[in-house]
């Protein structure tokens, strides 16, 4: 049946494709056959990630991007991370449904992940998502996400190019959350620029970057700040040229290898923590080491010693 | 040094306090055996975790509820999460500012710990301070995080009560974000509840809690709405003897043994997982596993079975 699906995802098939999707989000045995056979059909898609604090219209700024992409014939992917819950049952934002009227072009996929479950979890299922899109042929994969938090900063950090958005004249706790996610983005963009601040933002934005110039030098690339009111297409060419500016410079100096290096080894990695935890899970509901997390919470034991006695006997693995 | 530090903070000492703090922070090894030793002193503290989003007034709040515990001669501990960055070496936001003035007074202890590094590390690194924290002698400890993800989801579901704060009319992603939080929120607060909207966001509130009315009846608690003006003290004593009500009904109930048996578990999957983690990445220098994750950069081999291989190599076990 995966067999199958993948055949027919491979021929350009979007119910399969979104089929595949669910079974590598929901389904962590599925996950590991479908990106065991599809892995050698992925590298060629291209991902921009896209973050920023709420309401500083990312969707409506992708919904342009997306445009930009199709008028060049790219195939397009998006994967966008809701933070909706079961609790709720997971209802579309405003921005998102807007963004959806490209769901009719054959050329576009559009995909939202839930925050539900664990931290690894959903990371790990939008890498697994982000594959199932670059086989089926897109050239380009957006992932967007709403928030700011240090799981949407996991996300984006997998992101050839990473696209922060902001907007003019945010709070103190914002200021502070675009520092937190300074050194990871390529390109700012200061949406919604027709407002009053947005020169002062611009400055502020650009005087911080200066005061990492040797950084950037090292690295070879500065990031830009853009300027854009998406709602009225305006700067989206220019942020769309530097898009792809960024990806020649990744390209070029030879970035983009070293970064899906290191993206190659963290998924390796988050493979094994899965993997070894869903172990342990399993284990703890047997008897013996239930109890002994029960010692741990009447603190007869500490967590470490426990957690030493559940590797040797689980894992065979000595601290 | 370590057994000497510790024989200090259990005499009251901050400065120990405070090293101990940073060396679980900083040091896995030294981690281990801080927690190890002060583990039997710990379990008395009453944890209370005040999330929402960025500019909802959450320092400010906690400024006031620091004073209310303060009053009752209870002894504060505040652990506040900074989404700064090693990039700007960790600025510290205006209203955190304001709270330091409670630094002075010997019996409240306030702490910052910043969202660098990885993601299961903060979490971690958060669990292991409100141990200290709670050995050291403290009463309550609140754990505040600015920011909607998911790692203030992980770090706020461990505390013993949820406070959620919201302001009135924030735009449709807010209300998702919210929605994502419901679940683990035990008491929401309507912050700045002097703004105009903030009954048709009360109303929505309730609406959306009454809408999960089965779900609460079965747990035994139906998160309580409270309206709030921080910066006037408007509703701090409401917030706070519901605080309590939901701390006695944890205890009457047996919920709260329920809870920290829960913790107890994910805790101790937590540092099974970051050693494992850590000993992969280790192991991942030498040559040959090296060379693995290359080839997963290269697609010549995909990321489940180099996993598989990685583990058998490095931890002898078998998938």
């Amino acid at each position: 049946m995966i067999k199958d699906l993948i055949e027919r995802m491979l021929k350009g098939d979007k119910k399969a494709t979104a089929r595949l999707i669910t079974l590598v989000e929901n389904d962590e045995e599925k996950a590991r056959e479908i990106v065991k056979k599809i892995y050698p059909f992925t590298g060629k898609a291209y991902i921009v990630g896209i973050t920023g604090p709420p309401g500083s219209g990312k969707s409506t700024l992708l919904d342009k991007l997306i445009k930009k992409a199709r008028q060049e014939g790219k195939i397009v992917g998006v994967i966008a991370i809701d933070p909706t819950s079961p609790f709720t049952g997971g209802a579309l934002l405003g921005d998102r449904i807007r963004m959806q009227r490209h769901s009719t072009d054959p050329g576009v996929f559009i995909r939202s992940m839930a925050t539900r479950g664990s931290l690894g979890g959903l990371a790990k299922a939008t890498n697994d998502a982000i594959k199932v899109l670059d086989a089926y042929g897109c050239d380009v994969i957006f992932v967007e996400t709403v928030g700011v938090g240090q799981i949407e900063v996991d996300i984006v950090k997998t992101a050839d190019t990473v696209v922060l958005v902001t907007v003019p004249g945010l709070g103190d706790d914002i200021q502070a959350i675009k520092a937190g996610l300074m050194e990871i983005a390529d390109i700012f963009v200061i949406n919604k620029a027709d407002k009053e601040e947005a020169d002062k933002t611009l400055f502020e934005l650009e005087l911080m970057l200066d005061l990492e110039r040797e950084k950037f030098e090292k690295r070879g690339w500065r990031p830009k700040v853009i300027k854009t009111v998406a709602t009225l297409n305006k700067g989206i060419d220019e942020l769309w040229s530097v898009i792809k500016e960024h990806e020649k410079w990744l390209k070029s100096a030879d970035k983009l290898k070293e970064k899906r290096r290191f993206r190659a080894e963290e998924e390796v990695k988050t493979i094994v923590s899965d993997f070894i935890v869903s172990k342990v899970s399993k284990e703890l509901k047997n008897n013996e080491l239930y109890e002994l997390v029960g010692k741990v919470a009447n603190r007869e034991l500490d967590p470490y010693t426990a957690a030493e006695l559940i590797m040797e006997k689980t894992l065979g693995v000595k601290v």
